[in-house]
């Protein structure tokens, strides 16, 4: 079965004969067109009769494809142009982002057809890589483990957050990505205790522990690890809370394999933390789902009790943040396989001291 | 009447009494909040008894505020916190960008509630800007001015397109802004003829044009100013379109006032082009309206027939696209006045050969 194909069996299992799909990635993928419209409106209309339409504004062009395109002057009524598409006296599945200045003209030019929230037939579609798509996102983390690794060697002494950041993206164009998948985080000392902080002018000191949080673009996808240095020396309080939050990280993917429920494994990493007293400190969700966008649908969390899939690839990334003091993260991607997963990351993921003179 | 009054009043005027906001910038704007939810919700119910609540993330902080404040937690119902708030029998105005995984739930969550498209009720209000906003947007514009007079100064021979965006976004950080209001454009010759080019590594050459268009980020509030330029000489063809534009931005802004429609303030500038045979080459709308944000709702468009207001801020931008060979832009910034406008940027719009041997 081919992508659209999948996501109507899945619309069919909701009771679903047609959706209309508007996230551009979302586009991207089953179609292979790419439109960025910004503010204007961009639609994929598919049905279990085959209709496979865009709606497209003229503004923007179309590389070469096979569904049927429907073109939309700026004075021009999307919410017609859907009408006119959709069979207006059944369901019409939409998906997550969909904004009200679309959707509810949609809505009041289809009286008779009830709207419904239908995104995940698409997200857990895009959740499970394909062959192809698998090869593309081992090869992004092996570029982010030998980016990690030249990072490691490159923070020295006087050294600021903002210089080992753009450091490391130049390392990831010296590897051919076409970009990063996110900004960089790399936080000395206390800014570690804020897992959001961006790099800054902060000069690195003997004893701070460096959350390296980074990722890069390549061939259209995304990778993600962290992994946490000391500088120059390592205070025992804090490496025993590092190696704490390493097998907190090495529990949940020891359990990873298809069946198990991502509550599950976001429960093990976090009450592996909880019972040696921190669990206060692991402020946020355990992982997040990843591909052609580095946060896509899906949490390794309390909040999702789905269960695993051969092919689903997401992060794992355990914390502890003290604040004002300290942070630590460690963080692989994982690719789920046939009796259980592989790790993405091979940079090792013990506590290191870096920047120590030669 | 404060801000969140003159919303209500429009608000009425539609029939409407309570409004649920989930645009970031007008929380902000409405409340002196800011969050930067990501995916999350966050959310402003307000209602004309005098409510004003937050609806925010656990995850976030919020300052010192007189709103109510409901937190949630990730594993919490958005939709049954917004039923706890509302009327859930009379109208609810939601804004345009709330995503249907939101609007779609708090539909079922609500069943005898309509929910509204009621932005423009927000959108109008934030368009009028208030004095001291007025007075941001004067200096934006001033330094916008600056800038674009030292980056006419520092196009030099051999020069990339990419040089140029860098030095002109230092020059904004060394006059004290916090950032750039846009990415800057900067086109060389043929790159011109799209309007929508990204600085890359072409070289200046004798005889381009040079499409700089430019804004800073200053205490809150955009900028947005286009040049265009001729590189060392300028070829008679393109100096008679460039005056072209150029009388058709002045026409435009002759016009604006008061009571005038935004529609008739493109169609005067569009004539003007038209005539002189150019009409299918202008390609994009007139202008858009800018504050806190660089496009703000509002267009000066055939889409739009609203009448001018004292206090409103929008660009006026006509061009002339040739595919392949040159492009020309002139924009400005104008603030509507009690019998006028303001036109923000005084640097000097009529050609200017540039990059000579001193």
């Amino acid at each position: 079965m081919n992508r659209i194909e999948r996501v109507l069996e899945r619309l069919k299992g909701e009771g679903i004969s047609q959706m209309l799909i508007t996230d551009k990635m979302s586009i991207f993928y089953l179609t292979g067109v790419f439109v960025e419209p910004g503010e204007r409106f961009l639609g994929l209309y598919i049905n279990d009769g085959g209709a496979k339409t865009l709606i497209v504004n003229r503004l923007f062009s179309v590389p070469d494809t096979d569904c049927q395109v429907v073109w939309l002057r700026d004075t021009d009524s999307v919410s017609q142009a859907v009408a006119g598409l959709a069979d207006n006296s059944s369901p019409l599945g939409v998906d997550k982002q969909c904004p009200a200045r679309f959707l509810l003209p949609i809505r009041d030019a289809m009286p008779r057809c009830r709207l419904l929230l239908a995104s995940q037939c698409v997200d857990w579609v895009r959740a499970v890589k394909e062959p192809e798509e698998q090869e593309k996102m081992i090869r992004a983390s092996e570029i982010n483990d030998l980016v990690m690794g030249e990072t490691a060697a490159y923070i020295h002494e006087g050294c600021t957050e903002k210089e080992v950041a753009d450091y490391l993206v130049s390392r990831y164009y010296a590897h051919g990505c076409e970009g990063i998948s996110f900004e960089p985080i790399v936080s000395f000392g206390a800014n570690a205790a804020d897992p959001h902080h961006m790099p800054d002018n902060t000069v690195v000191r003997k004893g701070d522990c460096i959350v390296v949080d980074i990722g890069c673009l390549k061939d259209g996808y995304c990778s993600d690890m962290t992994r946490t240095f000391f500088f120059k020396e390592a205070p025992e309080e804090y490496t025993a809370i590092h190696d704490l939050v390493r097998r907190a990280n090495e529990k949940a993917e020891s359990m990873i394999r298809p069946g198990v429920r991502l509550c599950d494994i976001d429960t093990a990493a976090r009450d592996t933390i909880t019972e040696a007293g921190y669990g206060e400190f692991f402020t946020h969700r355990l992982g997040h789902f990843i591909g052609m966008e580095v946060h896509e649908y899906g949490d390794v969390s309390a909040a999702f009790d789905n269960t695993v899939r051969e092919g689903m690839c997401f992060s794992c990334e355990p914390g502890v943040y003290l604040p004002g003091r300290f942070g630590v993260r460690v963080e692989d991607l994982v690719l789920v396989t046939a009796d259980g997963c592989r790790v993405l990351n091979s940079y090792p993921k013990i506590w290191q001291v870096i920047g120590q003179d030669k």
